[in-house]
């Protein structure tokens, strides 16, 4: 469940490793969930897991990557949506929705449902917040802020399309829906997603409720 | 959790009833999950549960109150949709929204989150499969079946929004998506519903799925 490079796995290590390695995990879920992803920083989970920082370099290098592996992804997901950050705005609907179905119909896709339905079963839904909102998103906020103040609301709208397909098509398996080809899945999910990352919404929607006016 | 009409409640009952109950209730939840609304008869319940027929009619009323009270929902759903189901098809996809929105923004807030975690939660999605398309959009089916073949698909498209929605906005408490008005939230919603019901979809999508053909 947690990601290791092979690169820094010493052959021998002592038992006792995968106790420390247990405890930066449980640390960095506490405080990526509490704190989000921003406003965590590696010290402050080695001292939360009771280690020194450069342990927790060793074990899982960039924050990035000990993120991932503390919500158990296979893959990190800004590599996942990097494409998408470079398409064209008028084109990130398809695109977002084609990186998403993209991993879910990989053989990572146990992994993400696993993850999914974990989240929402416990009681720390602030992981899945921080992963949606902090990390898989946050690239794209800037440039679907339009009108400005709109940009969080907009994300949180892609959230609930996509959230709700992998809800139905993944863990409730619905057929017809479990079953269709995902091209053309994708081709009938797109034309919401764009509407929400660009489309118009109602007079004051998000920018009212933001907090982040001048 | 369980919903007990107060002219049915006799008082002075004795303890061992309320053992029975649950064995009925228990009973209904397993039967309801694994063969559906149709499939499942009072009399199966009750044989299951080791009590009569006519104890389960007397605590929980019909078949149809014996599965809200097994899924703890405090409403009948299709009291909920029956301004739904009388309405024009080309304005379903608002009217849908709404009355869903309307029940998650009333009183019943707590028990339908309730419910839908521990759905997901647990690994018994039959039940919430069987509410969601056996009992609350059945009725709808006959009417967005256009296509011929593509209601059941249209219905499950439905539910990657509203389920979403549930989720994102009830769940996970996204701001500023959590506190939007719940009038602007359903105006954004609605065209995405509409389109699902009676947009375009592409060729083949739904009914080469369905196994329904002649």
């Amino acid at each position: 469940m947690t990601t290791e490079s092979p690169g820094t796995r010493r052959p021998g290590r002592r038992p006792g490793n995968s106790g420390a390695r247990e405890s930066i995990l449980v640390s960095a879920r506490e405080l990526f969930a509490s704190n989000g992803f921003d406003k965590t920083t590696v010290r402050a989970v080695a001292a939360r897991a009771g280690v020194d920082p450069a342990l927790v370099h060793h074990y899982f290098g960039t924050k990035m990557e000990l993120f991932t592996a503390s919500i158990a992804l296979p893959v990190d997901p800004r590599d996942v949506l990097a494409p998408v950050y470079e398409t064209p705005v008028e084109e990130l609907g398809h695109a977002l929705a084609s990186a998403l179905i993209g991993v879910w119909e990989s053989p990572h896709r146990d992994a993400a449902v696993a993850m999914f339905r974990a989240q929402i079963a416990g009681g720390d839904t602030g992981l899945i917040r921080t992963f949606l909102l902090e990390v898989a998103l946050e690239p794209l906020l800037g440039r679907i802020d339009l009108p400005e103040g709109t940009g969080r609301l907009r994300a949180e709208l892609v959230a609930t399309q996509m959230t709700g397909v992998m809800l139905v098509r993944y863990v409730l398996g619905f057929e017809p829906l479990a079953s269709l080809p995902s091209e053309q899945l994708i081709e009938i999910i797109a034309p919401t997603v764009q509407r929400y990352l660009t489309g118009e919404l109602p007079d004051g929607a998000g920018s009212d409720h933001h907090g982040t006016g001048p």
